[in-house]
């Protein structure tokens, strides 16, 4: 498999200069177009990595994979009184939907959504932001991961538009904190800084049933990581996510600092990060990595037998 | 297996009396709401059945599977020049995204979308309502398969909305042929009566690989089943596919007719069928029966091991 | 004041060469952008004209003016069961709104208030289309007045936007009899030839508290006629009601093949008219002259004292 | 004219009971529903009235027109760059049109447009809420009006509606000042106390071809006064701007409230005030009065002679 993915590494390469590095804070702009890097985590533990795969980016709305499965492992299905699990059909950032539907987000993966899950771990936790970085580092078993404090305080700066999510939502009495607080709780999960390595390690648990890897723990129950799973499948992608199932056909989320976490589920899980993006806001080479991957694997959850089962107990 | 069906048809049959039978044609709407049946199809050809699993229904928008699976093989990718492949996040017969988005539809599950796949049909067949007859017969194994001529009247009696999104996309250029010929034959395909047995013998191709059991040869590529199915699971089930993706996790096509044809890839197709549907529009015992059949199989397949996945070394 | 006309003329002339002749039918892309022409009709008879005044044009949508004359001489406030009577605040032949508030229009203004209205006729008169011609023949004295059968045509060959607007409207049971028939009306209206001249003096009712100039009687009450003027205030000009309120300060309707009436209650009626539109399907000449018009009379009806109020001691 | 007055309050009386008290923030919902008061300033300074008329209540939204009147006078037509001046066709308080348009709200009497305007005082002024309470002051000769404070901290506590707009719009670069600022001095505004005596006193420049009754100065141009009256007519009402210009004819403005201001141009202002609204957010009594003064004054602006205009080519 090491040889796949540095193959993966030289064909995803090609790609670059293509896409747009996202500008919407100062921080992220600065970012350089032309890194590429790919980390591989199988469910045994081996690690693959290629290119700057251990270089840390802003993980930015990958820490909604986090954050959702926090609040799941917290609150269970109450938290869908509150969020929807369905595909939203909008931009990200989109306020039409969420007024049309009284403050309650389409899904957890979009802003809005995130959001009120961040409501509920300020609910929960006297330290939200440190609770979040405490558990990227146990996940991840690297202990230098930090929130970037830079990125922090440009997402404040130009929080504007986040806000008016937020107010819009507890405007219809679906925020129960101080927007100031939750919005500091969410800006802190997107500004962690990880890398490639650090978040198929720390993700793997999706793909191995809820068991963590670096912990060597249960860290969610199986057919909650398969749920999540599935909201991957029809909302992780941004409003691309039809594209990306046929184009790809795995579970995945996706960042706009560049980053995509896939899930090949039962066996492995893998981060590609690439900064420039397309016009959906997925990054160009890391989505052309993905496909590269389950081009190689010859796997697809939509076409493949689910192991164990072929002949099975009937 | 023969014994978990009957065990799926008596406790599916417990939800009976819950949801309305649909009512947006009269001919719908005379449907008996105490149905249930239930046919499986494993890729070996072995069928279990229960209940009405023989009775023929009228398929409504289980024909959008069929439809697509045609102007693909036909035309293949070039079909997304014309409609999408993302979820649309609105119910399926909204005109508000079809305008702003100038005419294209966002899937081809959605009713504007497959009234632009009928559009392909009629452009490239003289006689299209007996050519999807013809095919229904063929992949089904059964020559006695009808277009129903009284709900195809009042389908077209009723075709207001249906009319009104045709003639939106036509404004749009996006309609090559006279509205009422492509209303005919999307309406016929709509009108189509077939039983559980028939619809899983008959879309038993997207659990196989493409390779059609009842004619013993290949009707469309692995790599076009697999895509299918990855819009069946971001798109399948109206603006509720997000949910069943959580309850149930396969990918799936439902109708307002009451039947939900689900897909195992690499093992079996089901169809479940009861009239009576809830408020995205999907068939309140046939989602259940479905979702008790994963529960008994133990696969969904954002959870499960592809087979034979080299180095699957769990 | 024949002086004051032939000023502006040559000023409003200056503004040929801004703006683009309507395209939506190909018939209405045939027009000279050269043309300019107005009229004015007094109470007491006197006309004015200056210009193309006596060159028949597409009169479009100012049959809406006389469309929903008619139908609140037949129906009365009963008509507002069916069609609203605020501004929309979209463009003039959307269909978001029209699905959101199923099927009723805002105001009989926009393109499917009008159809709505041109319903009632199909309803009431064996033969509508000839009703509206002789109507416009009878209101403006002029018996050579005809519906343009190249433009009917075109306006039937390009159906489809509205085609989709009337079914939309069936499908919420807003629309009595067959789409095609209304629509024949409708376009039948839409396609009627008039001058400015003839225009001017047929619509001079409104002016004059529901008195006909032409045949020396009433025709409407004087309520109907203010009140008819007040929704031209507030939805005469597509969206940009606001915009001319502002700028012109009169009640008036616009149509895209460039002509513009507008009334000073209790004095005179005025159409202008030149092809070239503005972004929002306004004659840029047509407004133009009649912001000449108010300026040079020295009034506009939000800011003059109404005449003989007594008590008005100022 | 005394005598009018009195008959119309036993008259708006009776529809007493209709209605509902708004109760978006707590303090406004503890107003009784039973008040009703009526006040005419003629442009001589007559002044008559009738019930509640000198009762002190909450301008609300009334405060708009003199934030708009301060920002015309200030910044002349470069407000339009930052605001519409067209109907909106959506609630007062909706985000869904102001996303599509790129922050920009359509007219200075929704509250986004209103929040736009309150930022340019902000910009202006040290003190902006004092500076609107000494404006109030002044132009009513009442030195005794002041911004209710038990009102402002509930607008404060319950602003997450307006807060969203508000931030929406400094997303899009609309808002120049920090928005707790500018929304201090927008709810400061909508906190006057003022009786309907005040309000009619007060807005009689608008009546007055902009001259202040209370200065005896001229406070805006004629052109100007001109010019708001347009935009009352068109937008002042909420979504109902449409159906009041059909029932009663006049430039107004509403507050939730329940005052409406309006405008006879050339001869008075006139001030209604009762707490219960209609749907659209208007007191149904303070309609109801001024449907029945319109009547009896025998006065529209859509269909009366300009003064002076009679017979004439002046």
């Amino acid at each position: 498999m090491q040889s796949w993915v540095e193959e993966i590494d030289r064909r995803a390469r090609e790609t670059l200069g293509q896409g747009r590095v996202a500008d919407y804070i100062p921080a992220l702009a600065e970012q350089d177009a032309n890194r590429f890097g790919i980390a591989i985590c199988t469910n045994d533990g081996a690690r693959y990595t290629a290119g700057d795969a251990q270089e840390p980016f802003s993980i930015q709305s990958l820490s909604k994979v986090f954050l959702l499965t926090l609040a799941l492992r917290a609150h269970g299905d109450a938290l869908w009184q509150r969020v929807g699990l369905n595909p939203s059909g909008m931009p990200f950032n989109s306020l039409t939907q969420l007024e049309a539907e009284r403050g309650k987000p389409r899904n957890p993966f979009i802003n809005a959504g995130a959001i009120v899950v961040a409501d509920h771990l300020v609910s929960a936790f006297a330290t939200p932001s440190k609770h979040i970085q405490d558990i990227a580092r146990t996940l991840s078993g690297n202990a230098s991961i930090l929130i970037d404090r830079h990125v922090l305080a440009s997402e404040w700066q130009h929080r504007s538009r986040n806000a008016a999510m937020a107010y819009l939502m507890k405007a219809f009495g679906n925020i129960d904190n101080e927007v100031d607080a939750v919005l500091d709780a969410y800006f802190s999960c997107c500004s962690l800084r990880m890398s490639c390595l650090d978040l198929a390690v720390a993700m793997n648990y999706l793909a191995a049933d809820g068991h963590a890897l670096a912990t060597g723990k249960s860290f969610i129950t199986p057919d909650l990581a398969r749920r999540i799973n599935s909201i991957m499948f029809t909302c992780g992608m941004y409003d691309a996510a039809g594209d990306f199932a046929y184009r790809v056909g795995l579970p995945a989320k996706s960042g706009v600092g560049g980053g995509i976490v896939a899930i090949v589920p039962g066996r492995l899980s893998v981060c590609a990060w690439s900064p420039a993006l397309d016009a959906a806001g997925n990054s160009v080479a890391a989505q052309h990595a993905l496909e590269l991957l389950t081009d190689k694997l010859g796997v697809r959850i939509a076409n493949t037998a689910p192991a164990g089962v072929e002949g099975g107990s009937r």
